[in-house]
């Protein structure tokens, strides 16, 4: 049987929500390595909110995805041919790959491939330890400064960044954790099992006042991930000297850095001495390891979980992107598609 | 010949601009200090863009003035008769009085009644030493944390915080300071007298552009006195890791904390890492005499010196608030009332 690489290919730039019609999926050959180059199985991929951000013609932070181009996506794969003294045919990696069943890459991708422990569950790599997981690390910590007795709210609370900055500024210290998503199960699934004292429904509204109710003296710390009213909701209920960290803003579909109304209110800021502060979680790359230590020890104490939703097959890629979106996932979004040999 | 006092009351709440229709003018026998009080004779007045956020009835960091109460301002004065050991006849005082030629008040004002030295000119005591100047300092050196070889762009550039903040960014070492302000007088005013490197005059348009041809690394600290467009102007051409202290939205004439349109573009904050910082000066009360210090040694060696605009008679209180937000003034503006005995 010749193997084939079934590869997902962008066709058309989204406006506004993405979805499997802007892409296509097609067949190749098997690619061979080059010099330095890596031949990589695919075995698991991340779908992580940044990436809509790849899909603007404009730019970012990184290179546009190119039309054409199978779609950018962090993922764990198995190595299967190797030019690079420093992986071996076997190894269990994980780098900035794309959605297609066979990468070739060299080591320096845009997150740099690296070797991981296969003794842990591989998914681990994303749900604790990975993009989402280390921006919750430095949101909480660095942005947020969190600090004993504080008052932390989080949207996109059900999220893999929500849930992880939930449990690490329990750590850290926190009162109280309060979590904003959308629905009743996932706002059940906030205080059963994701740590949060407390969970607002954005979609029953009134989500101001409902803040306001739970953290009557303002709250310390808001961890945004997803703008939008949530954000007026926040500024409205901030205490003297509050931090806003803003990561992302999922309600605008990141269909690009402008969005139609900015936070109104965000002359508070004035007001109670607040700040609001974006960062990229790259700009930390260099204390990845001190992160990926500390949420180590954290998860052997008991102190830490992972929170996932697995989707299952390599069809499934544009869907659990565009679930980011849609609210589909509760935890980590990953997709698995094969096992290692 | 009985002296009166003459006062200027808050008729009714504005909508919108304040002008001299939401006040009243009125005469009253001049009133007897009661126990520990103090009766002044009001000099000189300081007309600050704070002044129309305490006409909001939601009130702020502080109490709103009542309907039928004298307009709240920071004044000189010198004292006439006291009951306060500390103050006696004919020391010249500032600190936060009222719209009335002859005011009585307890010395624990909002801004303590304090001591100034009559040796200066003493509408130097509003242009360099007041809220405007100590405004400027606080948010160059702590929240701007400007240092050598910043890119700076300040809004509301001629006004009395913009002017002071220019220089001190300069101080500072500040590579560039460009400054936005409304009308070619102006401009002209900032580049040969203001000490900026640059001018941008808003009413011409085309704003963002200009900033980005002024500053094409972006801009490290942008100090933003307006909100509105030109708030989204800086965050078109942040550098990264930028900062931007926001001290107030003059294009939304401090109607209400919440205004129409937030900034579109703000999640260009995650992009530069950048952080945008609301403050109230009041919060670094007690470091007040510090900067002072520093400002004064500032003068003194040549590197700083007073902006104003100087309107005369009681009669242009409730004018020379509203000039602020009409763009009348060119650095710190004062009305003149009396001269000291």
């Amino acid at each position: 049987m010749t193997e084939v690489n079934r590869r997902w290919l962008l066709r058309e730039r989204p406006k506004g929500l993405v979805g499997p019609e802007h892409f296509e999926l097609v067949e190749a050959p098997v690619p061979a390595p080059g010099a330095e180059e890596i031949l990589i199985r695919t075995l698991y991929f991340s779908s992580d909110p940044t990436q809509r951000g790849w899909l603007h013609e404009e730019g970012g932070y990184i290179e546009p995805v190119a039309i054409g181009s199978p779609m950018r996506a962090g993922a764990i794969g198995q190595v299967v041919s190797s030019n690079d003294p420093n992986f071996a045919p076997g190894d269990i990696v994980t780098g900035t790959m794309a959605w297609e069943t066979h990468h070739v890459t060299k080591s320096d991708t845009h997150l740099p491939l690296r070797k991981i422990d296969p003794s842990m569950p591989l998914t681990w790599t994303f749900s604790l330890f990975g993009i989402t997981g280390l921006t919750a690390y430095f949101g909480v910590t660095e942005v947020g400064k969190v600090k004993e007795g504080d008052i932390v709210l989080i949207s996109g609370a059900a999220g893999a960044t929500g849930l992880a900055a939930a449990q690490i500024a329990r750590i850290k210290g926190a009162a109280k954790v309060i979590g904003i998503a959308g629905g009743s199960e996932k706002c059940a699934y906030l205080t059963e099992k994701g740590g949060y004292d407390a969970a607002i429904d954005y979609k029953q509204g009134g989500v101001s006042a409902k803040v306001k109710e739970l953290a009557p003296d303002g709250v310390d710390f808001y961890y945004d991930n997803v703008g939008g009213d949530l954000l007026e909701a926040a500024l409205d209920n901030l205490a003297m000297n509050a931090r806003i960290a803003i990561c992302g803003g999922i309600s605008h579909g990141y269909d690009s850095w402008a969005v139609e109304n900015g936070p109104r209110n965000y002359m508070l800021l004035i007001l109670k001495n607040a700040t609001m502060q974006g960062f990229l979680v790259l700009n930390y790359m260099e204390r990845f390891p001190e992160a990926i230590a500390a949420m180590a020890e954290w998860v052997k104490a008991g102190h830490m979980q992972p929170h996932e939703t697995v989707l299952e097959g390599f069809e499934e890629l544009p869907g659990s992107l565009q679930g980011l979106f849609t609210g589909r996932n509760i935890g980590k979004m990953i997709t698995h598609v094969a096992d290692p040999a």
